[in-house]
């Protein structure tokens, strides 16, 4: 694709104002038209929700020199689906979202407003990536995530893949002069423990916040959480097909229905 | 396991005063000791979406005569968390959710709230199932519904099961006489193609609604809509390895990273 034809999509979960959707407009600007449509609050955590009993706000903003912007008070699916029906008028020739604050390897996929971003633009056949950069501060320094979205981009860009195509870029927290690269990995088998801190209101009624502490229960070295633990970037194709092939043929010879 | 030593978790995205929850509670209520956590309000479309930013609320409720009951303020994952740590103080031994007002067949799997809180539960290695019946009304007749949760919860407690296992089942609205039984099944290849209906409010600014149509893109007989059409409910068994590892091998062989 030339510049000139490919309409890129930025989007992701922290919030239109949040520095690391910044550093993704800028990785990506000179790559093609660049279309914003972001969440007007941060909407982390909000995994593939969307937003069926309010309406939706969108407006036009102007916060990225030169580039078309749109904040929208729904969730990050919410902004996918309005960019294409109401701001583009087609779907998008690449969909990326984030950068992300923080990590979103292995299982938090599916708890990632950035992926399920990505994920809903992929469902209409646009290849899609989402970014997440392993340092959560709100002062964490780009560099190195900017340079990873440009080239993963720049890649997809220039890449046949197949419609639907979605990917999830994990960027590790390194020197430049440790960093090894990007490796493709597969999602590692991985899980929360929760808590929950128990705190008393001022009106004497308990209230729970979430914590929880994450644990790696895979070995392998061809996962996403090895990758990064090792100096790469981790980069995971995802599919949506979510069936169990191999307990249905077990089911379906044991269950004798 | 013997009813005295099976814990059934029941939630839903729906609220815990809807009909369907109320249809799930009877369904199972002979299979083990139930304990009710479901969230205060309607959580439709809310995906594996958790809540990070804000406390969470649990309140016990007296709404199902002689079960334990505990509504929440968050979403139907938050529900499944809470329920383990703060009121089991242990997993439960399986965990049913629903029966929700409304498919969740196909890809609708990773938009509902009915689904997310079910794989929450088997990401903790419980057996889990969602029930999900074709009719949205709100005075829908629960008897068939009613009917295959508890067929289906029995087989799940009786049988030798995978640690994690999760079942997505469909219900549809046929007559008794029509109804062929259950069905084991894939996930359809299908999407939304949304739309959004535009409106001005009494100030003059635009919102939106969102609305959408369904497709079904799959001719296969071996899926879930196939077996819904045709007088079954669906069974698809779920994984959450969300790895593509035809396209992650391609890129290893292509990309030369």
């Amino acid at each position: 694709m030339a510049k000139e034809e490919t309409t890129i999509l930025v989007t992701n979960d922290d919030g239109i104002i949040a520095p690391g959707i910044r550093a993704l407009v800028n990785a990506v600007k000179a790559l093609g038209r660049v279309v914003v449509v972001a969440p007007d609050s941060p909407q982390s955590g909000k995994g593939h929700a969307i937003t069926i009993g309010t309406p939706l706000r969108l407006d036009q903003v102007d916060l990225f020199e030169g580039i078309e912007a749109w904040q929208c008070s729904g969730t990050p699916v919410d902004c996918v689906k309005l960019a294409r029906a109401k701001i583009l008028h087609r779907r998008p020739d690449i969909c990326v979202s984030g950068i992300n604050h923080g990590a979103n390897h292995s299982i938090n996929i599916i708890y990632s407003g950035t992926m399920s971003a990505a994920m809903e633009a992929a469902l209409e056949g646009v290849p899609s990536v989402g970014f997440s950069f392993l340092d959560y501060r709100y002062d964490a320094d780009f560099t190195l995530p900017q340079q990873v979205a440009h080239e993963v981009t720049a890649k997809m860009i220039n890449t046949k893949l197949p419609a639907g195509t979605l990917f999830n870029v994990n960027i590790p927290v390194v020197d430049a002069s440790a960093y090894k690269g990007l490796r493709i990995c597969r999602q590692a088998n991985a899980k929360w423990v929760e808590e929950f801190e128990e705190r008393i209101d001022p009106h004497s009624k308990k209230y729970y916040w979430l914590t929880g502490e994450f644990r790696n229960l895979d070995e392998g070295e061809d996962t996403d959480v090895w990758a990064l633990e090792n100096g790469y970037s981790s980069l995971v194709p995802v599919q949506y097909d979510l069936t169990d092939y191999k307990l249905k043929q077990q089911l379906i010879s044991e269950w004798k229905l």
